[in-house]
């Protein structure tokens, strides 16, 4: 997620590139007058079904001083490739980070996009990381569990030059909190219920 | 992801809880008699839609010395919901992270709890994390632009004592890839090619 802006830029523009722009400035005012009204708590669920598979939804999520419910749950199922003894009835859970960086930046180019008045053609992308398995099958204390390193390549296209679309990107990574997230790790409590 | 087995128990055991066992047990003897077998790499690509909209899904893997096609590309949109002014037309990015670890875990889980034969009744979680928009939005330099602290928490429910299904729980943790990816953090490159 980013809705990271020029902080030069603060006057309305008309929607573009399908992003309500004075909707999103109008956002960044409401915040930078009450600060409380920043703080988001964003929630989803997961239930087992049967060996490596399981189904993630979205919760009710709190933030700008209200409780919101997403449109849908986005019932969304993780499980291992037949390599890696699953079904393949869905991404592996490794690869739902791949998914939420490229979807991260990506969201946050259509806004900054919008915010300059930069007309967006496309914007693709592609992401890869390595991963070795001794970690996870406990077969090497040496090697960590998590993806070694991850690989990302933007591919964007719009009405403006390219150093100014690469200013895009880059401004969008810069405000990432997935990118944020992966790169700099956050603190994880587990509480843990048996019965 | 994770498919972690306490190390003392190497011996075939029947398929359980959906996990065939004994292919996970062939898996990682056949690693351990082969480390480059051990090295994956996992691949996604993106493709922007509009405004704060777009859509991933994986992509061609290695690993196990070849390369591996998903049974589907599993395509996933994410998107912003109305409050950060999206669409709702999918999870929001930070969302795909929630997803990611509790669905890691839930499947270590299922592959532990075959391995040291105890039969799973349910395994149900739930995840939020805490973010302050000021980091994303530009207004604060001191607020970080992802999650500060993510809680899960995690019901379980076995024909094993309380103790020893709390402990699969924790092994699946200690040997997830997705927990240390988000505690630990990973390098990224990012490529910008502009047109």
């Amino acid at each position: 997620m980013s809705v990271a802006v020029a902080s030069s830029t603060r006057a309305p523009r008309e929607p573009l590139n399908g992003v309500n722009t004075p909707t999103l400035f109008a956002t960044i005012n409401a915040v930078k007058d009450n600060p409380p009204l920043a703080k988001f708590t964003f929630r989803a669920s997961n239930r087992w079904i049967s060996g490596t598979c399981n189904e993630s939804r979205v919760e009710v999520f709190s933030g700008a001083g209200g409780e919101h419910t997403h449109k849908a749950e986005f019932p969304t199922v993780a499980d291992h490739p037949n390599v890696l003894v699953g079904e393949d009835r869905g991404p592996l859970p490794v690869e739902f980070l791949l998914y939420g960086l490229v979807a991260c930046i990506t969201s946050g180019i259509g806004n900054i996009a919008a915010a300059r008045g930069v007309t967006l053609t496309s914007v693709e992308s592609r992401i890869e990381g390595d991963l070795d398995l001794r970690g996870i099958l406990g077969l090497s204390d040496e090697v960590r569990n998590g993806f070694q390193r991850l690989r990302v390549t933007f591919d964007i296209a719009g009405d403006a030059p390219p150093e100014k679309l690469r200013q895009l990107v880059e401004q969008s990574r810069a405000r990432s909190a997935v990118y944020d997230v992966l790169t700099n790790g956050v603190p994880v409590d587990i509480t843990i219920n048996a019965r």
